[in-house]
């Protein structure tokens, strides 16, 4: 009845998924783990007060026939190679992001799982599973403020390293809306655009900060997603949704309203570990309730391959100044939500 | 056609009501002015740019043939005389509160209004011509939450000087609150009972700050008023109404919205002249059309004498611990609205 | 490890809490319950998909050796006998309120609980768990506001049956306030009163609706409750605390923003249930881990007996329409707080 | 000391000017109007209760000895010859937009002004005037926001007639923008592109509706505004500035804030003429004070010039589909402001 799970990387999100999964979850135990190092693997069971199955080398994790699914929480490159070894053991995966390094490396995980016959793999992107962004889609769904035409997005950070690039805009931050978008619309991307606003004095020399990125979907939805890191003011994730009868806007975080100081206010946050932590909790209970009733809903493999297509065509416009195509091939039935 | 006043008194609020009769309103012109100083009051003509009569003495104003009505902006205990005079020589008045220095003073204004025949008074309460306080009476007159059964308020000041005593949040600054409250509810106060918090520390002696005021009316609403006049953080002046379907709440000044230093933020207004500022212009225009069209509308001396009466009631009741009754007697018919 | 639970009725709340501690909770399992109704205990558990012992008699769910502590959700009459037996067994009890039907009653848990030497009990009130609170609470705290000196609260329901009287406004409704803002203030009650404004159409005969309950507490500060249960428009627990240097208010319950026919609007609860689920959790949560770490921190027996003691006061204050005394003897150091 | 005023044109927006100048404003009176619908010009007066000179040419007007300045309400296509005989006759005018119906146009008056030395012309862009516009300008020019970097901008309206198409969107609804945009800013257009999303199914045959215009201006700043004129719920002016620091928005409109039928909200205008109502009193205020004092300083022929070559452009774009420069020539040192 308890679900037995592999983790493979120990590092801090391996950690808090082992924490979570442990303390504050139900209906899993973490019975294996590995990581290249190996004795970091055992100080962090230590710390979190669990016992379980140590090994170097993550095949050992898949392979396991104590361990019935597996979390893949390594170093982004080995990703898809321990994804792979899952679906080949027959075993469901949680792949975090992201799912390969590259979209036809995510191709090939979808080929297996299809090949497999059977969904295996979820991919974490943790936004579906915001209460905010779940209220929101309701809203969509029952049809409250008719057929969206337009949605007018935020992705705002304090203030990021010196090692964070322009590129990094789209492959570790953006990748966040390109997955919930495609699941709050329910549409995929057509063509996309990146204009570079004036930058922001906070940046530095390898990075463009702000820039804004333009969609057209399938259904012609215009989408446009401010991407700005270094916004100096806090962590604010801002969507809103323009239909025919009305617009809907993503909740802002609930917060005691304070009069002070001249100000009527409310605190933003200004770490994004607050602002998603719930979801992180939601997610993995439902990977383990779905695992376990024997059907996956969450993100899937295909997801994840359409995140990654799309991430390419915003690298690309990026770089060429033009709109250009998000060539995605038609979604296999096989990935057709009941 | 344009309406020719005389003002009674060139201190602070004097030049202003004469700056704003002189430059901002329509209908009327200054033609003559008394002040005890008569020099301050050539000298604020000159700053202002005007010419009009000079005065020593406020009677001489009122009994200008050059002077259609009067505005009473003289030192508080003249009020009640000048006002007087205006009723004997026939001339409709516009005094500021108070109205006078007693109910027994307001009561005599009341019963020489009366025996003149016609209304000649409006008392300087500015409050029902704030487009805030306006558009909160729409919404209950249009029966938008039912029957108001509560209302919640709150004055509160960022700090006052230490002349400022504990009667004084009676008779300066609920005052207010005593007129727009009645004329809100279209009501009078049975009752009266004041409780005293633990006191800031930022207050003094003399003055127990903050206050509670709670009034039972006629038709049995029940009412609160906190004041705090050393709230530190702002002018903030609050009414929320009750009523069996819903409530109703005064608009918060329009402000920019900030996202700014980890805070969604509008800010608070510190100066109290800045919340009314407009409906100071609103309340004399009308009073000059008003008058020019024969016939006053706005607070009469009746609401004076009414608002004098409760702030006695209030009065002994900060005194008392008790509560104790307003009593004010039936409104005549004479001062029944259309 | 794992904290064996027996819980003593199965009627609507004791089948959540069930559920709540068999498949949301960590570290605690169900192994026995009881109910006058044997068959519908065992339907309980069948619903749920769960195996326990089953008995008639609440007493031997206490004293099952299987069971290391016990949740007492049977009908509110018996709460104190089997806390009581729960204590004389020297097991953990989580009961929920009222702890007992009397003050009297609560106090013979007090002293039986002291004489045995060790907090064992906690009371069902789960506001100090709402992440709301928690974080006014915090602001208060921090010192963000200064010393409080103002409360203005109120507690909404939709509407009530026929069955709801007046006396319940304290008992059923008041009692969650009357628990959570000692906690919020750190406080108590000196006195109260009770005052009633024009009721609301909506109401029937047994019960004048809305009431409002003023208090001082021990530290002077003033607080005032509206408790409007056929507030027509929604579940709607307000709590605005007024300092000395600014004013802090209870989060709104977080809301998709909606521009929809003309009116720019978040919505509003309707159903109580859907306010606090959240904090149920977190509340039987913190009495499995505390139980295991061997040291009750919630809400004691003390608090249980404080607040019976208040709602004796208000009652009193109902019927006398006088400012009554709180009666509460001084808190024994066996509850202080760490 | 009072400004004699010429109005041409007496229709809808001629007859307000009309009733503001003599019912509203201080310091001018209207003496002369002309109309091609001469019966309908005397009507109006007549309405009003106004006495003044009514011809049956503008021109007339213009060079009437007891005209002073002038205001040009008449039919679009005479606002250009109307400005220029004004300038001829070396008088002030107030022109509504457009000011010509061509850039070429508003070219020419720009040169005439020139030529005759002296700012005579001020374009009827009434939104500078606007005190949530200017109290959002101020936040920006005190460096509350730090550079500005991104304006994300919407303008709707319920809903348009038949009559309304695509270029209109451009033409009647973005020109308030194309003119506040840049005196928000202190800045000019670069280049512009648009973008038709999805289009509303309550929109006709001729109108892309909704529409979103996309600017780069001089300094780099990106702008977006949403135009939607068939949005169904309100009239609605959306403007928020995202600077280095932080970010500000335009303020809504101040309301009485409600807690009914499960919903907490404030009312949105459904009518433009209510939103910006008290701006239309404070441009033509301003217009008659700076002819008064000798120095225009409203939006000058100038800007009526640049709004045009924008909006000349966008229309390019609308048809184009690419990113059309905006080909404004340098401002002359003529236009500086002081």
């Amino acid at each position: 009845m308890t679900l037995k799970l592999g983790v493979i990387g120990t590092g801090a999100i391996g950690q808090e998924h082992i924490r979570r999964c442990s303390k504050v979850l139900q209906g899993a135990t973490v019975v294996a783990v590995s990581d290249i190092n190996l004795e970091g693997a055992k100080a962090a069971l230590t710390r979190l007060g669990l016992q379980a199955e140590v090994y170097a080398n993550g095949h050992d994790v898949v392979n396991s026939p104590d361990v019935d699914a597996v979390l893949v929480t390594s170093w982004d490159p080995t990703h898809e190679e321990f994804t792979l070894a899952a679906i080949a053991a027959g075993k469901s995966v949680f792949c975090e992001k992201p799912l390969a390094m590259t979209a036809e490396g995510c191709r090939r995980i979808v080929d297996a799982e299809m090949k497999f016959g059977k969904r295996l793999v979820q991919v974490g992107f943790m936004r579906p599973y915001d209460v905010g962004y779940r209220a929101l889609k309701k809203v969509i769904t029952d049809g409250e403020i008719g057929e969206p035409l337009m949605l007018h997005c935020a992705h705002r950070n304090p203030a990021v390293p010196e090692s964070y690039t322009t590129d990094m805009a789209i492959t570790s931050t953006l990748i966040h809306e390109l997955d919930v978008l495609r699941w709050l619309t329910n549409d995929d991307y057509k063509t996309v655009q990146v204009v570079f606003p004036r930058v922001t004095s906070k940046t530095h020399a390898r990075l463009k900060d702000p820039q804004i990125v333009l969609f057209e979907t399938q259904k012609g939805i215009r989408i446009d997603v401010e991407i700005f890191v270094n916004c100096a003011y806090g962590y604010d994730i801002q969507c809103e949704v323009v239909g025919e009868e009305g617009i809907a806007k993503l909740p802002e975080p609930s917060a005691v309203q304070m009069r002070k100081s001249a100000q009527l206010s409310t605190s933003i946050l200004t770490d994004w570990k607050d602002r998603f932590i719930d979801a992180y909790d939601v997610e993995l209970q439902a990977f383990i309730n779905d695992v376990s009733n024997g059907s996956l809903t969450g993100p899937s493999a295909w997801d994840g391959y359409a995140a990654s297509v799309a991430a390419d065509a915003c690298l690309k416009a990026q770089n060429s100044g033009a709109i250009e195509p998000v060539e995605l091939p038609p979604r296999p039935a096989f990935y057709d939500k009941a």
